[in-house]
């Protein structure tokens, strides 16, 4: 077998065998086939797409390039969430402790954030001395003690989808729905769960813009991981504007901790709520949606996702002071605020262009390499459909460093569109795929 | 400017600037771009195509990442031929003289064989000492005392091509009129000519099987030359069987030799005198191509070709003895023949299988590190339209090992079509493209 026949074959729009695939990923995990024909290919594979018994080929290989956890002997089922990335999406550091609380087992292993999005591992960090880097020991440990671990990648799992995707990102081969089920669920696939949930975000603040991808991206990730024997189930969801109001590190883990105390914007809780209750359902933890959750509703209701959610912050290393007083989190040296113009009602937010203000005061990365300043953040004091007075604010900017301010305001100042009517409120859950 | 956002433009559809390509091609000849990002590039131009504009940049940035020879001083138009290549195709080695002898220059830099293909060098080194390896110093020297030299690729002209050529060699990318065009195009404007004729071969032999491919690969050159400011035209030939009897190295300069002593199969000497009365027409030698093929004969028939011949082998190393008595050129010590089964007429030639059985006996190269036995080869003892007779030869096969003689015979075996009527006659010259 050679790789450029390999590359020949995906080049003409042929199908690639199992064999040829488990090939090339084995010699990408050896460092037996050069970059040049790895990034050939991927190019090849922007271009003629998979067939579905290609991708899970491909997510297999890429699964069993590193360590597969096995958390068999753990007493109740295994689940997870996952989302494709968005703008103030924190439900992780909500959803991760709400089922934990309720009986199931969530190990977690998150990304950081880029560009306008932000990632969990950054938000969890932003918590004084909280540590996402353990062992795969130690995340055992943390699970098994508090029914969750939140970790980030470590070298022993999917190692192959860290050298390919370090590839993709200078070779403009990102964009691939193939590609990207396969980074994800490979990954998914090798933390030892029965189920996943994922959340597909679409919109102005996702990576898919159009829903059709979105869906498409969701449709192949749903079936690639019910050919490897795992229960998923998708949610389409909306990403016109950031979720909750708070988007940056520090402040996220703020909201989320809002929403635990029973507070906090509606539409980060309801989609905290809704994740949950899939992940109940998938985990047969609760038998409907709708049973799943008012179980995640008491959870939060309780106290006990906030309880579970100080373990987890205690047992990773983390000052569990802030959970109960959220004034130990990092803040910024400097306030600004944007005011509106005229009165009306907010239409709509470009909610991209939120997350890039944010970025460009030091909240985000532009390259993978960049330091991340975890008090920088925007609190949104208005979202769409909400009426608002002429000169009222209608964005607090959080920073520290002046040094990209005015390109950041400038930026903000059109982010909000105001109109004369509130527009018609939009579901948050836009669709469903894979429901069982 | 960054490589990742060019490969991202291609990907995406777009037309690149000048710039862009420039960047590209510039950043591949001093080492800065990696070949993984050229890799990307490559398969995203195989998918995406090129626009003329794209293809004339690509073209001049590769001429110029090396030297540009000027023969400006030489009181004569220089002109040249090449040929996309195919099986038995021996006419560099009589045009050259023929265009030489009759005054313009022909200062030709030829390519070596890969699979079923042979390539002018390997036929030339087939000749005892015979040094295709000049310098650009010696090439001078050579084409100024008698009209025209024959070497191969030197490392200062269009470097970059060999870098991309490697490259799309172990990446599936070689398959694409463009960078085919941009190859072929900026080594032969690196030649300092006026005027270039093309041989597209089309047919089971070729690389480009189909006619279509064939024409539009040669639209491609002809416009890129000619926006170069060169005289182009091209002649699509046929490739449907072998040109002339003879397949092998040796074999193939005994049948050049052939021609010019005015004997030989009829075939080839026609495709030289076509070629070679584009090149006088090109080169303003003479007003039309029907003159041309009037000179081109003379200087066959004056033996004056035949003259230059041993006058360009002389100054080249080679043993000249040659030219007179075929008997120096390297003989096999082997030769077995096939014979026919039935009797009737041959309809076709399978005319790749011809070129990869030779290649099987040693007279061609599989891979490109491959050494070749100059004496090796096939002598067709029947062509297409010719009437055979149930149990005569077919064909002779010349070798000296016998690793693979049952590989190629049997692959012999299936080569000619026999049936009851001769088929009707085809042209060998399908069409010609970029006429003045």
């Amino acid at each position: 077998m050679r790789a450029v026949d390999i590359i020949r074959k995906k080049r003409d729009a042929a199908e690639l065998s199992r064999q040829e695939i488990e090939f090339l990923i084995e010699g990408a995990t050896h460092d037996r086939i050069p970059d040049y024909q790895l990034a050939a290919w991927l190019m090849a594979v922007v271009w003629r797409g998979m067939t579905r018994a290609e991708l899970a080929a491909l997510t297999e290989a890429m699964l069993h390039s590193g360590v597969v956890l096995d958390f068999s002997e753990l007493p109740a089922p295994k689940v997870d969430k996952h989302s494709t990335g968005g703008v103030g999406d924190k439900t992780s550091l909500v959803i991760a402790p709400v089922v934990a609380a309720a009986g199931l087992y969530v190990p977690m292993i998150s990304g950081r954030g880029l560009g306008h999005t932000g990632g969990t591992l950054d938000k969890l960090e932003s918590i004084p001395g909280f540590n996402v880097n353990l062992s795969l020991k130690d995340f055992r440990r943390v699970l098994e003690t508090c029914g969750c671990g939140l970790i980030g990648q470590t070298p022993e799992i999917a190692p192959t989808d860290k050298r390919l995707y370090a590839l993709r990102d200078v070779t403009s081969t990102v964009e691939s729905p193939y590609l990207i089920c396969a980074s994800i669920m490979s990954k998914k696939m090798a933390e030892g769960i029965d189920a996943l949930v994922l959340d597909v975000k679409t919109g102005d603040g996702a990576f898919m813009k159009k829903q059709a991808d979105a869906e498409y991206l969701a449709e192949l990730m749903v079936e690639t991981g019910t050919r490897m024997g795992k229960k998923v189930v998708a949610l389409i969801t909306d990403m016109e504007q950031p979720l909750g109001r708070k988007v940056g590190n520090a402040l996220e883990v703020e909201e989320s901790i809002e929403i635990m105390n029973s507070n906090g914007p509606e539409d980060l809780r309801d989609l905290c709520l809704e994740l949950s209750a899939w992940m109940f359902v998938l985990g047969n933890r609760t038998k409907s949606v709708a049973e799943g959750r008012k179980l995640a509703a008491e959870m939060i209701a309780s106290g006990r996702a906030r309880d579970t959610f100080r373990e987890i912050v205690r047992l990773q290393g983390g000052d569990p002071k802030v959970v109960d007083d959220p004034s130990h989190l990092p803040r910024t040296r400097h306030h600004a605020q944007l005011h509106a113009k005229h009165a009306g009602f907010i239409t709509g937010i470009q909610c991209e262009h939120v997350g890039v203000s944010s970025m460009l005061l030091g909240g985000g990365r532009e390259k993978k390499e960049d330091a991340v300043d975890p008090a920088v953040g925007l609190v949104l004091e208005k979202k769409i459909g909400d009426a608002v007075k002429a000169g009222e604010p209608l964005c607090t900017v959080n920073y520290n460093s002046d040094a990209r301010l005015e390109e950041s305001m400038a930026l903000l100042e059109g982010i909000f569109q105001i109109g004369p009517a509130a527009p018609p409120a939009q579901p948050l859950v836009r669709k469903i795929i894979g429901a069982p």
